[in-house]
Protein backbone atom coordinates (compact mmCIF):
# COMPACT_ATOMS: atom_id res chain seq x y z
CA UNK A 1 0.00 0.00 0.00
CA UNK A 2 1.35 3.54 -1.07
CA UNK A 3 1.75 6.10 1.38
CA UNK A 4 1.33 9.21 -0.14
CA UNK A 5 1.16 12.54 2.00
CA UNK A 6 -1.67 15.72 1.81
CA UNK A 7 0.11 19.08 2.54
CA UNK A 8 -2.91 21.43 3.37
CA UNK A 9 -2.67 25.18 3.88
CA UNK A 10 -6.20 25.89 5.93
CA UNK A 11 -9.79 25.55 4.68
CA UNK A 12 -11.09 27.49 2.15
CA UNK A 13 -10.29 29.01 -1.52
CA UNK A 14 -9.48 32.35 -0.44
CA UNK A 15 -7.35 32.09 2.48
CA UNK A 16 -6.67 28.60 3.15
CA UNK A 17 -6.88 25.37 0.99
CA UNK A 18 -9.58 24.52 -1.90
CA UNK A 19 -11.62 22.17 -0.01
CA UNK A 20 -13.29 20.36 -3.18
CA UNK A 21 -9.86 20.13 -4.82
CA UNK A 22 -8.64 18.41 -1.24
CA UNK A 23 -11.41 16.26 -1.07
CA UNK A 24 -10.84 14.97 -4.73
CA UNK A 25 -7.31 14.23 -3.84
CA UNK A 26 -8.43 12.03 -0.65
CA UNK A 27 -11.29 9.97 -2.24
CA UNK A 28 -9.26 9.75 -5.66
CA UNK A 29 -5.83 8.58 -3.31
CA UNK A 30 -8.41 6.03 -1.50
CA UNK A 31 -9.93 4.74 -4.91
CA UNK A 32 -6.11 4.11 -5.95
CA UNK A 33 -5.76 2.25 -2.83
CA UNK A 34 -3.31 4.55 -1.06
CA UNK A 35 -3.06 5.38 2.72
CA UNK A 36 -2.94 8.80 3.10
CA UNK A 37 -1.77 11.26 5.93
CA UNK A 38 -2.27 14.83 5.81
CA UNK A 39 -0.01 18.10 6.59
CA UNK A 40 -0.38 22.08 7.33
CA UNK A 41 2.00 24.51 8.87
CA UNK A 42 1.45 25.41 12.57
CA UNK A 43 0.96 29.32 11.44
CA UNK A 44 -1.33 31.90 11.58
CA UNK A 45 -2.82 33.78 8.58
CA UNK A 46 -5.00 36.27 8.10
CA UNK A 47 -9.13 35.60 7.96
CA UNK A 48 -11.49 35.99 4.56
CA UNK A 49 -15.18 35.99 4.70
CA UNK A 50 -16.41 33.66 1.83
CA UNK A 51 -19.69 35.46 1.26
CA UNK A 52 -18.27 38.67 0.90
CA UNK A 53 -14.94 38.02 -0.36
CA UNK A 54 -13.09 40.71 1.60
CA UNK A 55 -11.09 40.24 5.22
CA UNK A 56 -12.59 39.12 8.12
CA UNK A 57 -11.47 42.06 10.10
CA UNK A 58 -8.70 41.68 12.36
CA UNK A 59 -8.93 38.15 12.45
CA UNK A 60 -6.67 35.40 12.15
CA UNK A 61 -7.18 31.82 11.69
CA UNK A 62 -4.25 28.73 12.92
CA UNK A 63 -3.77 27.28 9.44
CA UNK A 64 -2.77 23.87 11.13
CA UNK A 65 -6.26 23.71 13.32
CA UNK A 66 -8.31 24.86 10.16
CA UNK A 67 -6.99 22.35 7.81
CA UNK A 68 -7.84 19.52 10.39
CA UNK A 69 -11.57 20.39 9.34
CA UNK A 70 -11.07 18.88 6.04
CA UNK A 71 -8.44 16.42 7.46
CA UNK A 72 -11.22 14.90 10.34
CA UNK A 73 -8.41 16.00 12.95
CA UNK A 74 -6.42 13.30 11.57
CA UNK A 75 -3.49 15.83 10.49
CA UNK A 76 0.53 16.55 11.66
CA UNK A 77 2.61 19.36 11.70
CA UNK A 78 4.21 20.12 8.28
CA UNK A 79 7.64 19.84 10.01
CA UNK A 80 6.90 16.51 10.70
CA UNK A 81 6.78 15.18 7.17
CA UNK A 82 9.73 13.31 6.46
CA UNK A 83 10.47 11.91 2.17
CA UNK A 84 11.58 9.34 3.96
CA UNK A 85 8.29 8.09 5.58
CA UNK A 86 6.19 8.35 1.88
CA UNK A 87 5.93 7.43 -1.43
CA UNK A 88 4.96 10.67 -2.60
CA UNK A 89 3.21 14.13 -1.63
CA UNK A 90 0.67 16.32 -2.97
CA UNK A 91 -0.67 19.76 -3.06
CA UNK A 92 -4.15 20.88 -3.55
CA UNK A 93 -4.59 24.71 -4.02
CA UNK A 94 -6.39 27.68 -3.16
CA UNK A 95 -5.11 30.73 -2.20
CA UNK A 96 -3.56 29.14 0.66
CA UNK A 97 -0.59 27.88 -1.21
CA UNK A 98 0.17 31.06 -2.44
CA UNK A 99 -0.79 33.29 0.69
CA UNK A 100 0.56 30.84 3.11
CA UNK A 101 2.63 28.27 2.21
CA UNK A 102 4.59 30.97 -0.24
CA UNK A 103 3.90 34.90 -0.94
CA UNK A 104 3.41 33.86 -4.71
CA UNK A 105 -0.05 35.81 -4.64
CA UNK A 106 2.27 39.09 -3.69
CA UNK A 107 5.33 38.63 -5.44
CA UNK A 108 4.96 36.55 -8.50
CA UNK A 109 8.32 34.75 -9.72
CA UNK A 110 9.88 36.87 -6.65
CA UNK A 111 8.38 35.24 -3.76
CA UNK A 112 9.69 33.11 -1.24
CA UNK A 113 8.13 29.93 -0.33
CA UNK A 114 8.00 28.42 3.31
CA UNK A 115 11.24 27.20 4.24
CA UNK A 116 9.44 23.43 5.39
CA UNK A 117 7.83 23.30 1.91
CA UNK A 118 10.89 24.00 0.60
CA UNK A 119 12.44 21.18 2.76
CA UNK A 120 9.94 18.99 1.84
CA UNK A 121 9.58 19.30 -1.65
CA UNK A 122 13.62 19.24 -1.98
CA UNK A 123 13.47 15.89 -0.58
CA UNK A 124 11.19 14.56 -2.50
CA UNK A 125 12.68 15.69 -5.52
CA UNK A 126 15.90 14.27 -4.07
CA UNK A 127 14.55 11.06 -3.00
CA UNK A 128 13.13 10.46 -6.98
CA UNK A 129 9.59 10.23 -5.48
CA UNK A 130 6.62 11.90 -7.52
CA UNK A 131 5.00 15.54 -6.37
CA UNK A 132 1.47 16.51 -7.61
CA UNK A 133 0.08 19.84 -7.42
CA UNK A 134 -2.89 21.24 -8.42
CA UNK A 135 -4.74 24.60 -8.82
CA UNK A 136 -2.01 27.18 -8.27
CA UNK A 137 0.46 24.80 -6.22
CA UNK A 138 2.42 24.21 -8.86
CA UNK A 139 4.02 27.52 -7.92
CA UNK A 140 5.50 25.86 -5.06
CA UNK A 141 7.44 23.32 -7.76
CA UNK A 142 8.06 26.20 -9.97
CA UNK A 143 9.97 28.27 -7.30
CA UNK A 144 11.96 25.16 -6.08
CA UNK A 145 12.45 23.16 -9.21
CA UNK A 146 12.45 25.83 -11.52
CA UNK A 147 15.98 25.50 -12.05
CA UNK A 148 15.29 21.55 -13.13
CA UNK A 149 13.57 22.94 -15.86
CA UNK A 150 10.18 21.18 -14.57
CA UNK A 151 7.52 20.73 -17.10
CA UNK A 152 4.20 21.91 -15.05
CA UNK A 153 0.79 23.63 -15.73
CA UNK A 154 -1.91 26.15 -14.03
CA UNK A 155 -4.40 25.33 -17.29
CA UNK A 156 -4.02 28.65 -19.86
CA UNK A 157 -3.97 31.64 -17.30
CA UNK A 158 -0.99 33.71 -19.39
CA UNK A 159 -0.39 36.31 -16.94
CA UNK A 160 0.87 33.30 -13.88
CA UNK A 161 2.25 31.20 -17.01
CA UNK A 162 4.72 34.19 -17.98
CA UNK A 163 5.44 34.24 -14.40
CA UNK A 164 6.69 31.02 -13.87
CA UNK A 165 8.89 30.64 -17.04
CA UNK A 166 10.24 33.70 -15.13
CA UNK A 167 11.65 31.18 -12.77
CA UNK A 168 12.87 28.50 -15.31
CA UNK A 169 9.92 26.29 -15.97
CA UNK A 170 7.82 24.87 -18.88
CA UNK A 171 4.43 25.98 -19.16
CA UNK A 172 1.91 23.96 -20.94
CA UNK A 173 -1.51 24.86 -21.29
CA UNK A 174 -4.12 22.04 -20.35
CA UNK A 175 -7.76 21.61 -19.36
CA UNK A 176 -9.44 20.88 -16.33
CA UNK A 177 -10.17 17.49 -17.03
CA UNK A 178 -6.85 16.40 -17.61
CA UNK A 179 -2.82 16.86 -16.06
CA UNK A 180 0.72 16.89 -17.37
CA UNK A 181 3.27 14.76 -16.25
CA UNK A 182 7.21 15.31 -16.16
CA UNK A 183 8.40 12.22 -16.01
CA UNK A 184 12.01 13.12 -15.52
CA UNK A 185 11.22 15.09 -12.25
CA UNK A 186 8.47 12.92 -11.47
CA UNK A 187 5.98 15.95 -11.26
CA UNK A 188 2.20 15.44 -12.21
CA UNK A 189 0.27 18.95 -11.95
CA UNK A 190 -3.49 19.98 -12.82
CA UNK A 191 -5.40 23.17 -13.17
CA UNK A 192 -8.28 22.34 -11.19
CA UNK A 193 -9.94 25.60 -10.07
CA UNK A 194 -7.70 27.45 -12.23
CA UNK A 195 -10.63 27.41 -14.10
CA UNK A 196 -14.61 28.76 -13.58
CA UNK A 197 -14.77 24.90 -13.01
CA UNK A 198 -17.72 22.21 -11.57
CA UNK A 199 -16.48 20.10 -8.87
CA UNK A 200 -17.15 17.01 -10.85
CA UNK A 201 -14.83 18.47 -13.21
CA UNK A 202 -11.71 19.34 -10.90
CA UNK A 203 -12.21 15.35 -9.24
CA UNK A 204 -11.65 14.43 -12.77
CA UNK A 205 -8.34 16.04 -13.33
CA UNK A 206 -7.33 15.24 -10.08
CA UNK A 207 -8.35 11.99 -10.28
CA UNK A 208 -5.97 11.49 -13.24
CA UNK A 209 -3.43 12.97 -12.01
CA UNK A 210 -3.63 10.58 -8.71
CA UNK A 211 -3.87 7.49 -10.88
CA UNK A 212 -0.46 8.31 -12.65
CA UNK A 213 1.22 9.83 -9.04
CA UNK A 214 0.30 6.54 -6.76
CA UNK A 215 1.30 4.10 -10.01
CA UNK A 216 4.68 6.03 -10.32
CA UNK A 217 5.31 6.03 -6.65
CA UNK B 1 -31.69 19.49 -16.27
CA UNK B 2 -32.61 18.48 -12.82
CA UNK B 3 -32.35 21.49 -9.88
CA UNK B 4 -30.83 20.53 -6.48
CA UNK B 5 -30.79 22.08 -2.87
CA UNK B 6 -27.69 21.64 -1.10
CA UNK B 7 -28.02 22.73 2.45
CA UNK B 8 -25.25 23.46 4.83
CA UNK B 9 -24.46 24.07 8.64
CA UNK B 10 -20.97 25.38 8.38
CA UNK B 11 -17.94 23.80 7.37
CA UNK B 12 -16.07 21.14 9.72
CA UNK B 13 -17.31 18.09 11.01
CA UNK B 14 -17.31 19.33 14.78
CA UNK B 15 -19.07 22.08 14.75
CA UNK B 16 -20.75 22.35 11.17
CA UNK B 17 -21.34 20.42 7.94
CA UNK B 18 -18.98 16.89 7.69
CA UNK B 19 -16.72 18.81 4.56
CA UNK B 20 -15.97 15.32 2.16
CA UNK B 21 -19.69 14.76 2.61
CA UNK B 22 -20.78 17.99 1.30
CA UNK B 23 -18.19 17.36 -1.57
CA UNK B 24 -19.20 14.66 -1.95
CA UNK B 25 -22.69 15.46 -2.54
CA UNK B 26 -21.98 18.22 -5.25
CA UNK B 27 -18.88 15.90 -6.97
CA UNK B 28 -21.41 13.54 -7.75
CA UNK B 29 -24.53 15.68 -8.78
CA UNK B 30 -22.63 16.98 -11.15
CA UNK B 31 -21.38 13.66 -12.77
CA UNK B 32 -25.31 12.85 -12.85
CA UNK B 33 -25.87 16.40 -14.70
CA UNK B 34 -27.34 17.92 -12.00
CA UNK B 35 -27.53 22.01 -11.62
CA UNK B 36 -26.73 22.35 -7.74
CA UNK B 37 -27.08 25.36 -5.62
CA UNK B 38 -25.97 25.90 -1.83
CA UNK B 39 -27.89 27.42 1.37
CA UNK B 40 -27.11 27.93 4.96
CA UNK B 41 -28.47 29.75 7.27
CA UNK B 42 -27.42 33.14 8.72
CA UNK B 43 -26.80 32.15 12.55
CA UNK B 44 -23.69 32.49 14.85
CA UNK B 45 -22.42 28.99 16.42
CA UNK B 46 -20.12 28.19 18.67
CA UNK B 47 -16.60 27.00 16.97
CA UNK B 48 -14.56 23.72 17.62
CA UNK B 49 -10.65 23.51 17.84
CA UNK B 50 -10.51 20.51 14.92
CA UNK B 51 -7.23 19.30 16.33
CA UNK B 52 -7.79 19.37 20.24
CA UNK B 53 -11.43 18.35 19.57
CA UNK B 54 -12.71 21.22 21.72
CA UNK B 55 -14.47 24.35 22.20
CA UNK B 56 -12.41 27.22 20.69
CA UNK B 57 -12.87 29.73 23.68
CA UNK B 58 -15.89 32.10 23.36
CA UNK B 59 -15.55 32.02 19.80
CA UNK B 60 -18.70 31.76 17.79
CA UNK B 61 -18.75 31.82 13.40
CA UNK B 62 -21.04 32.63 11.58
CA UNK B 63 -23.17 29.60 9.72
CA UNK B 64 -23.71 30.58 6.30
CA UNK B 65 -19.91 32.51 6.37
CA UNK B 66 -18.35 29.60 6.90
CA UNK B 67 -20.59 27.03 4.59
CA UNK B 68 -19.61 29.76 2.16
CA UNK B 69 -16.04 27.91 2.25
CA UNK B 70 -17.38 25.04 1.09
CA UNK B 71 -19.64 26.37 -2.16
CA UNK B 72 -17.08 28.64 -3.23
CA UNK B 73 -18.96 32.35 -2.07
CA UNK B 74 -21.62 30.44 -4.34
CA UNK B 75 -24.41 30.39 -1.27
CA UNK B 76 -27.65 31.61 -0.24
CA UNK B 77 -29.35 32.23 2.63
CA UNK B 78 -31.67 29.41 4.10
CA UNK B 79 -35.34 31.35 4.30
CA UNK B 80 -34.71 32.16 0.01
CA UNK B 81 -34.83 28.10 -0.47
CA UNK B 82 -38.31 27.38 -2.09
CA UNK B 83 -39.44 23.91 -2.87
CA UNK B 84 -41.05 25.59 -6.02
CA UNK B 85 -37.54 26.23 -7.46
CA UNK B 86 -35.98 22.80 -6.95
CA UNK B 87 -36.66 19.17 -7.90
CA UNK B 88 -35.10 17.96 -4.48
CA UNK B 89 -32.78 18.67 -1.90
CA UNK B 90 -29.94 17.32 0.54
CA UNK B 91 -28.76 17.53 2.90
CA UNK B 92 -25.17 16.11 4.34
CA UNK B 93 -24.07 15.49 8.28
CA UNK B 94 -21.61 16.78 10.66
CA UNK B 95 -22.16 17.71 13.93
CA UNK B 96 -23.43 21.24 12.52
CA UNK B 97 -26.75 19.29 11.13
CA UNK B 98 -27.53 18.08 14.63
CA UNK B 99 -26.39 21.20 16.67
CA UNK B 100 -27.26 23.89 14.28
CA UNK B 101 -30.21 22.60 12.24
CA UNK B 102 -31.49 21.62 15.01
CA UNK B 103 -30.61 20.33 18.39
CA UNK B 104 -30.37 16.45 18.46
CA UNK B 105 -27.09 16.35 19.64
CA UNK B 106 -27.80 17.34 23.00
CA UNK B 107 -31.91 16.12 23.36
CA UNK B 108 -32.34 13.47 20.52
CA UNK B 109 -35.39 12.56 19.87
CA UNK B 110 -37.07 15.56 21.94
CA UNK B 111 -35.18 17.85 20.00
CA UNK B 112 -36.54 21.43 18.40
CA UNK B 113 -36.02 21.39 14.33
CA UNK B 114 -34.55 25.24 12.78
CA UNK B 115 -37.97 26.56 11.76
CA UNK B 116 -36.73 27.09 8.42
CA UNK B 117 -35.51 23.59 8.27
CA UNK B 118 -39.20 22.31 9.11
CA UNK B 119 -40.65 24.75 7.05
CA UNK B 120 -38.24 22.98 3.96
CA UNK B 121 -38.65 19.63 4.25
CA UNK B 122 -42.37 20.01 4.72
CA UNK B 123 -42.37 21.89 1.86
CA UNK B 124 -40.14 19.35 -0.32
CA UNK B 125 -42.18 16.70 1.00
CA UNK B 126 -45.23 17.98 0.47
CA UNK B 127 -44.76 18.46 -3.19
CA UNK B 128 -43.72 15.42 -3.86
CA UNK B 129 -40.17 16.46 -3.81
CA UNK B 130 -37.18 14.06 -3.23
CA UNK B 131 -34.91 14.46 0.25
CA UNK B 132 -31.27 13.14 0.62
CA UNK B 133 -29.70 12.97 3.83
CA UNK B 134 -25.95 11.56 4.93
CA UNK B 135 -24.50 10.66 8.37
CA UNK B 136 -26.70 11.92 11.10
CA UNK B 137 -28.87 14.48 9.16
CA UNK B 138 -31.19 11.71 8.63
CA UNK B 139 -32.57 12.86 12.42
CA UNK B 140 -33.91 16.21 10.96
CA UNK B 141 -36.26 13.36 8.59
CA UNK B 142 -37.14 11.89 11.41
CA UNK B 143 -38.31 14.62 13.23
CA UNK B 144 -40.31 16.42 10.77
CA UNK B 145 -41.73 13.08 9.25
CA UNK B 146 -41.86 10.45 11.75
CA UNK B 147 -45.51 10.49 11.61
CA UNK B 148 -45.31 9.98 7.94
CA UNK B 149 -43.66 6.83 9.00
CA UNK B 150 -40.40 7.55 7.04
CA UNK B 151 -38.15 4.43 6.61
CA UNK B 152 -34.18 5.68 6.70
CA UNK B 153 -30.71 4.64 7.94
CA UNK B 154 -28.45 6.39 10.32
CA UNK B 155 -25.97 3.13 9.93
CA UNK B 156 -25.90 0.57 12.57
CA UNK B 157 -25.65 2.51 15.83
CA UNK B 158 -28.14 1.50 18.14
CA UNK B 159 -29.04 3.85 20.18
CA UNK B 160 -29.19 6.72 17.78
CA UNK B 161 -31.60 4.27 16.11
CA UNK B 162 -33.28 3.56 19.39
CA UNK B 163 -33.97 7.77 19.29
CA UNK B 164 -35.14 7.53 15.75
CA UNK B 165 -37.65 5.05 16.20
CA UNK B 166 -39.11 7.18 19.29
CA UNK B 167 -40.48 9.86 16.33
CA UNK B 168 -42.36 7.16 14.81
CA UNK B 169 -39.40 6.87 11.98
CA UNK B 170 -38.26 3.38 10.45
CA UNK B 171 -34.77 2.93 11.01
CA UNK B 172 -32.77 0.09 8.96
CA UNK B 173 -29.36 -0.79 9.39
CA UNK B 174 -26.72 -0.34 6.09
CA UNK B 175 -23.53 0.11 5.00
CA UNK B 176 -21.37 2.75 4.62
CA UNK B 177 -21.34 2.06 0.61
CA UNK B 178 -24.80 1.83 0.48
CA UNK B 179 -28.11 3.77 0.86
CA UNK B 180 -31.24 2.77 1.87
CA UNK B 181 -34.77 4.68 -0.31
CA UNK B 182 -37.85 4.96 0.88
CA UNK B 183 -40.12 5.29 -1.84
CA UNK B 184 -43.61 6.41 -0.66
CA UNK B 185 -41.99 9.21 1.10
CA UNK B 186 -39.30 9.66 -1.80
CA UNK B 187 -36.63 9.88 1.07
CA UNK B 188 -32.86 9.22 0.52
CA UNK B 189 -30.24 8.17 3.53
CA UNK B 190 -26.79 7.02 3.27
CA UNK B 191 -25.13 6.79 7.12
CA UNK B 192 -21.31 8.24 5.62
CA UNK B 193 -19.24 9.03 8.83
CA UNK B 194 -21.48 7.55 11.00
CA UNK B 195 -18.65 4.67 10.52
CA UNK B 196 -15.05 5.17 10.77
CA UNK B 197 -15.03 5.08 6.91
CA UNK B 198 -12.71 6.55 4.27
CA UNK B 199 -13.35 9.30 2.07
CA UNK B 200 -13.49 7.19 -1.47
CA UNK B 201 -16.78 4.67 0.75
CA UNK B 202 -18.50 7.90 1.58
CA UNK B 203 -18.30 8.66 -2.03
CA UNK B 204 -19.30 5.60 -3.33
CA UNK B 205 -22.59 6.18 -0.42
CA UNK B 206 -23.27 9.29 -1.21
CA UNK B 207 -23.11 8.50 -5.28
CA UNK B 208 -25.49 5.92 -5.20
CA UNK B 209 -27.66 8.12 -3.20
CA UNK B 210 -27.73 10.66 -5.52
CA UNK B 211 -28.22 8.72 -8.97
CA UNK B 212 -31.45 7.56 -6.75
CA UNK B 213 -32.61 10.99 -6.23
CA UNK B 214 -31.49 12.20 -9.72
CA UNK B 215 -33.50 9.65 -11.41
CA UNK B 216 -36.61 10.09 -8.86
CA UNK B 217 -36.63 13.60 -8.64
Amino acid sequence: MKKIAVVLSGSGYLDGTEITEAVSFLIALGQAGAQVRCFAPDMDAPAVDHVAKKPLAGETRNVLREAARIARSEISELRELRAADFDAVVFPGGFGAAKNLCDWAQKGAQSSVHPEIERVIREFHGASKPIGAACIAPVLLAKVLGKKRVALTIGDDAATAGEIKKTGAHHEDCPVDDYVTDRENKVITTPAYMYEAKPHEVFQGISGLVKELVEMA
